[in-house]
């Protein structure tokens, strides 16, 4: 699925020309299902106009088209089914956004199709075409959620052999937007056990409540949103059920809705700061680490740094200037005298700075 | 409670089948409360028909399911009380949001009963059919907040009794609602109490200022967002209290709190900036802090170094290759020049970056 | 003022029954004023019954109630002046958000009173009844923001004595809703002393320029969007003074506010990426700090630590293992050549790694 | 300008009561423009009462009072021209938003006047009153944007003198809004060199190419929302010049510019976590260096404590407990038998925590 | 492409007087094509009054100003075609936003035309003015994306020559509006690149799929948003296709969107914070590190430093104060003796700190 996944003519054509475009799949396949609430006949149809005879016989016809190839198809589709041809450029300008646009003689529908495929999500359009007596669906390539509908259809189970057409676009469109649950079951599990990776990792106390209320923070509000809409639309039914003197009692409930989502948002809020403070936490800390480390290397480096030299060995025997003062009488004592100046001098320094 | 807690019919199944989901619990109860003004009879049925025969009777019948195990049961009722199939379906698809929907005959509502379970949020989806003469409660586990309101149909005191099976409707959404505020107050205390520990352990007075602005901020707008709407719907008021010449009076009242909102708000943008710059102070202080270390090591450890070179032992007899420079002339006052050359060298390069 | 300040009742329990919460201030104190054109009494009266005498005189009669303790003085008010129980109940539940809400004979008002108290906010519910002849006020606590209305009402200056008690209510409302500017005005000190604070502490110019950037652009903004509604509403004007030819300049000038407000819109999200800039390029200068630190370290303390070993004085005397090296003809010149190979490859390495 | 910068009475006094504010501008100035389509006056008044002559005169008259000090002025001018007693109170507190009030005789608005002063932004409260034959502007000090109308004026040039008040004021509005434009241009400067500097301090590729990307959709997304409202405001434009055959192509651009604004709304999403994921990369970075570190100094530090060990001079010959490993017969092999043991442990330690 | 690209009149000056702006390109050019249905003439001119002869016979005239250079030319189109002056203003006056305005004779559309020039993203105002027989177009430079407009004018093919100046219009502004296509396809490149670049620098698996599911959220919250659209406009749909009986349904299947986008929208709310966490984790395992660093630094430098101590070469000899511990009898042992004191004191310290 690729961020800009839209087919486009260059700027300037003529609108409704249809082109095809590279990279579509090369063959077809139109399949047929025409129902009555006694009758069905399934068929893979070689031509498309041994498909639109079926139109005009009594009953609901539902013609599927797989594959963008074949333009010919498409036209010949627009002309006898009296498609727009605004519509059809649609159709092959695949990554169009969902939407319905009515025509004169029919309803356009687009919708996305999406699906895994290894493990990545994938979307393909769907395009549905909602007329009186027909159906038609172009689906960019094999492979779909309809399954379940065809079988319905067949077995003439349930209302859809005896509904028209719009139940059957219905059931089609409403297959493809099921198919969006089981997929944020797969993207809920997978924040879940992404949650569970990172928390366990830190493997900080303060971190896994803060996030903690977060999460339920979330959760809350999904959960109390809707129930303000609950009695505002009780107070306002107009089914009849809900006396006058009742809807006083849920002004008051709904009331109560309003309040909850006012500490509901304040609480957000101050839950967005408490991330900020941990971070500002560590980061203090991590300081205080640096301090520490910092101070003790600032004072023991260049005290062992004199100690090196007095370890050397140049011999003094070889000249004056080697190193007389590891002879001198003194020098040991003003050597550690040295040493307390120094160090003593630095703590002071970095009291001052308020390291330590 | 799961971040994905719905469950859903395959898609493509036919709209309003019931089914039975798996983890259901698996024997549920059926009680039944049925009163006028006058008469209580209170009863765990064994069989749904049992309880249906008290809809028709006069006086109001609240029949309350627990368990959504049962499929026939949910059938039964459906049939007899005249519920319709998409509203059952959402019954045994639990985890749908809160939402009220007018069907001919009844009115639908689901809820979310939210509670706490070993610390942690638990909901659980409860659904409610009102109509002319019941109120039917299906519940997915035993265990509700309505305890209260069984309590006050006994007793008979209040309106609950005289009023219709609306005002019990509302009685047992706004039990649920109201469930929200002790949540909220457990939260409020956690997300105070965690405030506190964080703001603890830091121990920085400036982040304490800061959060204290943002914390404050936040409550101010709380209070002032509904005072508005206050000095506008007096304005608007249509009780006729409010006479014309005060409405005047009431507009310029309206306009402070818009001012006051107003201020509000560019305080807020500017507040958020607070913690950016917090922030970025406390990541210079850490510059620093790592600029002195990073000078204090480079200069002292390669001296370290050279001093730990003329502090070896190669035994200078053995060849004259040996260490020659430990019994050379001017070795040791050679050796000091080297030493502050590249001491101060290092410093130079270091003020040039400009860390010193 | 707390997160969660609210009180609320066990929920199911009936709704409008009023309950004493705990820690509500022991005793209240009852003050009256009465009030026509001509005359005023003024009162601290014992028991609600001689204050609601007042009512049905001619004039407007304020009363003000101090301390929610008395339960029984609300019920005596609520029976005599016609307050909805519901109404009485939030008196009780303070911690309710500011709101109107008309009854029949009344219309009732909750107000939140803000104050500092030793430093921090606090807030206080206050209710208002606005009756046809009397103001209802209940406050929480004594020490209020009336004394100025007090002392107008005493003094007959203005309008107050001379209009109903919509313009009392007015006034008190007025006077709640004003405390917000001097609380403004210290919120607004207390931010930019602490953006003063931060930024002297940081010492960073980029840093000054983009807060001061984000600052004016959050003050431009709060200037240039009223501006907007200026000329919209000017050009919509229904005063008659606007005439129709200069409606279409007004337009052009409106036009210019959308200009304004859509540039000032995109500056407003440059400018929020100019922190995260400023926050990389600071990072980017500590990574720069380490590496030096990493590189010096890493190259000078194994080196330093081969020094050290040659300077150990194992003696060779006592075992041909010990220190064979510091007597062998070419001993100390394998060890530079060593030293210089091992400082070469990590400086190689290094490089490599693009460290230095 | 400051953060709160607004004026206000004490909470609870009498509104529409002028009152003298500190901090203001002891002196004014009273100037006047009176003119028709042929004749212009122009002169500074003294008092206020020679401006009102003015007034009742055929044309329009300009007042124009510079300083709020003179709160007489003020009254008078606000009997004498029918102003009302909250509009003046507001032109007293400074502070204002921008807004239009209509009464009855007048109309009233407020004008925030922007400006630099020395670099900072500095605002100023303008206050206009549209009469039928007058406009009063009053401002807080001298200097303002109004010298080029004046110069129309008095050319008698363009419509200015031909039209009424209400083009007047309209002038006055729009000369005080166009000053947005090139304070924006200053601040689009401000921002862009501020870019551009921490940018190339930064130096680093990634951060400029984020950056960049970011920069460019906030343009394109200023560029692309306006096109929606051409393509939508045609489609149902009422002019009769765009013909009912056309409007359905206009419904396909308007769809093209839905899909454009939809794909750059998710373009916005991820490239605000661009900046994430460098920062993470940056601190990986980091984190990378410090291991390195701490797995060098780690290794060697103690090794080259041992090493010193060895290096110290206690006399063997003062007592048996002086260092005998120096003259034992394995005492150099057992020694480096320790180092390779403690060095490679470390190695291992460190190789399991995943630093190596 | 600048930031603030507007250009604009000193405030306070006339509206709608044209002035010429400096940096304009000195030279245009007018090409004008005149055709019917049939005919069609195409030509360049050098005058504007040439080009205006063309007006008034029957046929629509496109006239394509290039250049704003001459204000002569436009002001003799204005007057002669009846365009305002406040949009002849605008033309001038470029970096406006794209708007359309209607004035009495005439429409007047304002469009941005963006394009890259050397790879970053340049624009230009293009202003348009519809009227009953001819189309004006006026761009700032030459360099356009109407040559595919041109060329199906000259080959007549399509409905263009056929309908009249509206859809001639509709056409130029439908190809402005095409560009955003593929810049948008050349934006969704350089983001997914970057992405790549970054994740795989940053080698970090935990980013990776962090980053993985906001992508998939952002994809699909772009899929499912739309959806929802769908299935409210078909239950609304008044093409009387949809019956009622099928209604119900779709308002089920409108419910489905609903939940769906609910779940999402948690889900991104949710996965916001998962950054923060990751975040948080690294700084932590950097805490980490460093706290070894610190320790092992921390304690065996001070160790270092007195080996070193005793590892000097002062002559005990020369004077009774060098060095005597070197000689005493406990000398060794007491060393050591401290040497652990000092080592486990500071491992205790640490560990009060919680450091090991």
């Amino acid at each position: 699925m690729r961020l800009f996944g839209k087919r486009f003519a260059q700027p300037g054509t003529s609108p409704g020309r249809l082109t095809k475009h590279e990279g579509v799949a090369p063959d077809g396949r139109i399949s047929l299902i025409h129902f009555t609430a006694e009758t069905l006949e399934e068929r893979v149809v070689e031509a498309v106009s041994e498909a639109l005879s079926y139109v005009d016989q009594p009953g609901v016809t539902w013609i599927d088209v797989v594959g963008l190839a074949d333009i010919g198809t498409l036209e010949r589709l627009g002309e006898r089914l009296g498609l727009h041809s605004l519509a059809l450029e649609d159709v092959l300008h695949t990554g169009q956004r969902p939407k319905v646009q009515d025509y004169e003689a029919n309803t356009f529908v687009v919708l996305k199709h999406l699906h895994f495929s290894s493990g990545r999500l994938d979307s393909e359009q769907v395009s549905l075409f909602l007329g009186k007596s027909f159906v038609l669906t172009i689906q960019e390539e094999a492979g779909d959620d309809w399954e379940a509908i065809r079988a319905r259809l067949r077995s003439g189970a349930g209302k859809i052999r005896k509904s028209g057409s719009d139940y059957l676009a219905y059931a089609l469109i409403d297959a493809v937007i099921d198919q969006f649950f089981p997929i944020l079951e797969e993207y809920g599990e997978r924040i879940e056990s992404l949650q569970r990776v990172l928390l366990d990792e830190s493997g900080q106390d303060e971190l896994k409540r803060i996030h903690e209320i977060n999460h339920d923070l979330v959760l809350l509000r999904r959960a109390a949103w809707p129930h303000r809409e609950v009695a505002n639309s009780l107070e306002r039914s107009e089914s009849g059920l809900v006396r006058k003197e009742t809807r006083v009692f849920l002004r008051d409930c709904y009331d109560h809705t309003i309040q909850i989502l006012d500490i509901l948002e304040s609480y957000r809020d101050l839950a967005r700061g408490l991330m900020d403070l941990h971070l500002s936490m560590v980061s203090n800390r991590m300081n205080q680490v640096m301090k520490v480390l910092t101070v003790m290397a600032s004072i023991f480096i260049p005290l062992t740094f004199l100690a090196g030299i007095y370890g050397m060995n140049f011999d003094p025997d070889a000249s004056p200037f080697n190193m007389p003062e590891l002879r001198s009488y003194w020098g040991y004592p003003v050597f550690w005298l040295a040493m307390i100046l120094i160090g003593s001098g630095m703590l002071f320094l970095f009291k001052r700075k308020n390291w330590w």
